[in-house]
C-alpha cells in the first residue's frame, strides 16, 4: 500500500484542471454523457502521446465530480510510437490508389517511399509456407477472411495476420508488408491495431490497406498480373513515454471487504475518438457503479480503472496488477467490447460460488441475458491482476457483430453509439454491481 | 452528319490499344463483368484527366469487342481541375482532426493553409440571412439534414449548401468554407461534388467535411464554444483539358428508324474507381442492349452514349447535344443512380403513345415495378439533347436508399454492389429496350 500511497502523492502533482474552454456543461453521470464528453472535450488519445495525459486529467475531474473517492492518477512508462506520412499506391499493372494506415509499433520505409514487388499470400498459413529469402525486396501482402459474429469470434484467429505476420514476412526478407484489415466493414478505411515484433526482428513498414482495396488486390493477383506497389510509412518511436492509470472507488460500507474491480481503457488509437473503444467501456463501468449504488450503499467499495495503454499491449493492466499485486480483490469485469447490448454472462468462479452465478443468472434473464459456457479470463485491463490472484472474473459479452466495422479506425465515433443498446449495458452492470457488492461473506478465487 | 463523320475520323486516331498488361479475361457483355473490368483496369478517371482518356480507350475496345458498330470517341475540352493536398483540424477550444475533402473547381489556400474562426449555420437560409461582410476572414461552416430517401429526393434541396452555399459565403467575405458531405453515411469518409462559382465571384477553399466530424463541429458549436479551423486545400485550375464522349451503335434492321438513346457517363470523381457513379450505369445499358437483342436484330438503332465529363457539369451531355442536334432521336433513357434494383418507371411522352407506355408497365409488373406520376427530362447525360428536341423520355427509377452513403467518396467501389440487383436492372432495361426498340411506327416527340 506503501507503493500506492506514493503513486497517489506523485499523481497530486500531475493532475491540473482540464483545459476545455467551452462552458461546462452540467456534469452527467449517464454513460452516454460521459462517452459524449469525453469524445468531444478530449477526442483522441493515443498511449502515451499528451492528449492521453490530457484524457487523464479530464477523468480525474470527471470522476471527482460524480462523486468517486480516492480518484488518483498510477503513471508508469511505455515506449512510444506515432504515426507519419502514409500513402499507398498500386503502380502497375494499373495504377491504383491505396487507402491505408501504419500498425502499431509499424517500423518505417525511407522518407521518400519504396517501391517494390508485391506477393500475395491468401492466408497466414501460407505466408509461413513461403521459402526463406523469397521474398527479399518484395512486399508481402496478407489476406484472410474475417466475418462478424455476435461475440467476436473471428478477431483472434485472423488478427494472427497483423500480430504475427510482419514479423514472419521480415524473417523472410520482405522490405514491408500490407495485410487486408482485421475488420468486417466494406468501406475505404483502414484498421490500424498493435503488431509483435520478435526480439530478433528489426521493425519493418506495417500496415493495413481497406477491405475495397484489399478486393482490389486480390482481383488483380487471381488475373495473374505482376503487382507493383509504391509504399510512404513513417511513423516513429519516440522513446520512454508517460502513461498512466486513472482509479477511483465507490466506498462500500464495509472497507474490509475486498473491493469488486471494473475495468475500462482510456487510451484510443489516434485515428478517432475512441467513442466504442473504448470510451463507452469507461462509461458503462462507471455509469453503472453509480446506479448501483443509487439507492443506498452497497456493502463492498467498487473500484474502477481506467487504464492507460491498453491498444499497444496492456500496459495499464500490467500496471495495475504490479502495484495492486498485495491488495486482495474479491471479483473483476471488464467492459472492452463497443457499446452494443449485453446479449449474454459467463462466469469465472469457484463452485462454492455457483449459486451466486446462478442468482445473477435468473436476475439477468428480465435483459434477455442468458448464460453461456466461456471461462472469462478477464481482457487486457483486468486480466493480469485477475490471473495473478486467480480472482474470480464475470464477462457480460456484448454484441459485437458491428464492433469490428469500426474497430481501431477513424470512424470509431460516437454517432456509433446506439443509446438504447447502451443503456441496456449500463442496466445489466448496475444490475451485476447491486448483487456482487452487496455480497458480505467472501467470494472465492476462482481456483 | 458531316461533324460526326469528322469526329469519328479525328477520335480514330486518337485511340490505341488498352495498356493494361495482365492476361485478358474472355469479355463479358453481362453487366458486373463490365463494372467489374473498368473498375479493376482503369481505376479513377476524373473529368479531363489522362485517366478519362484511358477510360475512353478501354470503352471503345470494350465495345468493338462485344460487337457494337460505329463504335468512337467524340472529343471536347472543358475546363480542368485537379485536387491537392487537403487537410483540417479543429484547433480551438480543443484539438480535434477533420476529415476533409475539396470540392470539385475548389479555390485553394495558401500552401501553408489558413487558420480562422469557424461561423456555424444550421442551415444554407442561415447563411443567406448573415448580414454582409459579416464572414470577413472566417470560415463558414453549413450544415443541413440530407437523409435516405427512395427516390434520392433530398439531394436537391439539400445539395443547395455545396452547389450554391460556396458563392454565398464568399460573397459575404469568408475565407473559406466547409460543409457537411452531401451524403447519407456515418462514416469518416467526405464527400465531394461539384460547386457553382458566380462570374463575380473569386472561388475560395471549400470543402465537405465527413457526417460524424459535422456531428463535432455542431456538438462544440452548440455549447456555445468559439470554434477555430486550420484548413490546407490546394488544388488547381488547370486550364482547357481534354475529354470526350464514347458513342456506338447497335445496329437496327431499319436504319431510317431513329435510333433509341441509352446514356451514362465513363468519367468518376477522382476519390475511387466510380463503380456505381456511374459505371454501372454504363453497364446497365451495355448489358440490355445486348440483352435485347440476343434473340434477334431489333427494328431500330439503339445507340449507347458513354459520356464524359458528367461530374463536373453535363459536358457530355452538351457537347452530344451539340452534335447530334439535327439527328432525331426516338426516346432516351439514361443510367446514372446506382446499381441496385428498378422499383419504378415514369413516362415523359406524348398521349399518342399512352398504349406505349401502358404495354411497357404492364411488362415490368413481373420485375415489381410499378409506374409513377413524375415527368422525367433525363439527366446530365440525355437530357440536354431530350431537351432541345423535346425527345420523349423513359426514366427506370432506381432505388437510391444506399446511393447517397458512398455517392462522390472514395468508397464508391465494385463491393458496394448487389448482383441479384444489377441483374434485376439489366433484366428492366432490356425488357424496355426490346419493346420501345421494336416499335415501327413513329414515336412523336414529347410535345
Amino acid at each position: 500500500m506503501r507503493k500506492i500511497a506514493s503513486l497517489i502523492a506523485l499523481a497530486t502533482t500531475l493532475v491540473s484542471a482540464p483545459t476545455f474552454a467551452a462552458p461546462a456543461p452540467a456534469v452527467g453521470g449517464d454513460a452516454l454523457s460521459i462517452v459524449t464528453d469525453l469524445t468531444t472535450e478530449v477526442g483522441q488519445r493515443l498511449a502515451g502521446s499528451p492528449r492521453e495525459a490530457v484524457a487523464r486529467d479530464w477523468a480525474v475531474a470527471r470522476l471527482t465530480a460524480l462523486g468517486f473517492a480516492k480518484v488518483h492518477i498510477e503513471p508508469f512508462t511505455i515506449p512510444g510510437w506515432e504515426r507519419g506520412a502514409e500513402t499507398a499506391s498500386i503502380t502497375a499493372p494499373v495504377p491504383q490508389k491505396l487507402a491505408v494506415t501504419a500498425l502499431g509499433y509499424s517500423g518505417a520505409t525511407a522518407a521518400e517511399g519504396v517501391t517494390a514487388d508485391l506477393v500475395y499470400f491468401p492466408t497466414i498459413e501460407a505466408l509461413k509456407a513461403a521459402p526463406d529469402g523469397s521474398l527479399a525486396g518484395k512486399i508481402a501482402f496478407i489476406d484472410h477472411a474475417m466475418k462478424a459474429a455476435q461475440d467476436g469470434g473471428g478477431y483472434g484467429p485472423f488478427g494472427a495476420a497483423r500480430r504475427q505476420g510482419p514479423t514472419i514476412a521480415a524473417r523472410k526478407g520482405a522490405v514491408a508488408v500490407l495485410i487486408r484489415s482485421i475488420g468486417t466493414d466494406h468501406s475505404r478505411i483502414p484498421h490500424t491495431g498493435v503488431t509483435s515484433w520478435a526480439k530478433d526482428v528489426k521493425p519493418i513498414a506495417a500496415g493495413a490497406v481497406s477491405s475495397p482495396d484489399a478486393d482490389l488486390i486480390a482481383r488483380l493477383a487471381g488475373r495473374g498480373a505482376a503487382l507493383r506497389v509504391a509504399l510512404t510509412m513513417t511513423p516513429r518511436f519516440t522513446g520512454e513515454a508517460p502513461s498512466g492509470n486513472v482509479v477511483a472507488d465507490l466506498p462500500g460500507r464495509d472497507p474490509k471487504l475486498p473491493p469488486i474491480l471494473v475495468g475500462c481503457h482510456l487510451d484510443s488509437w489516434d485515428l478517432a475518438t475512441g467513442a466504442i473503444d473504448d470510451g463507452a467501456g469507461c462509461a458503462i463501468i462507471t455509469a453503472a457503479a453509480l446506479q448501483a449504488a443509487k439507492d443506498g450503499q452497497l456493502a463492498r467499495t467498487i473500484r474502477v480503472l481506467w487504464a492507460g495503454t491498453e491498444e499497444t499491449g496492456g500496459f495499464g493492466g500490467q500496471a495495475y496488477a504490479a502495484a495492486h499485486a498485495n491488495e486482495p480483490h474479491a471479483l473483476v469485469l471488464e467492459s472492452d467490447t463497443g457499446a452494443d447490448r449485453v446479449f449474454r454472462v459467463t462466469f469465472q468462479m469457484a463452485a462454492a460460488d455457483k449459486p451466486l452465478a446462478e442468482r445473477i443468472t435468473a436476475d439477468l434473464a428480465r435483459f434477455g441475458v442468458y448464460a453461456g459456457d466461456g471461462k472469462p479470463e478477464g481482457g487486457e485491463d483486468v486480466g493480469f491482476i485477475a490471473a495473478k490472484q486467480k480472482t474470480a472474473v464475470i464477462d457480460l459479452n456484448q454484441d459485437m457483430t458491428r464492433y469490428f466495422d469500426w474497430h481501431h479506425t477513424p470512424d470509431d465515433t460516437l454517432d456509433k453509439i446506439d443509446p438504447a443498446q447502451l443503456q441496456q449495458n449500463v442496466d445489466v452492470w448496475a444490475a451485476v454491481l447491486r448483487i456482487v457488492a452487496n455480497v458480505s461473506r467472501p467470494i472465492a478465487p476462482a481456483s
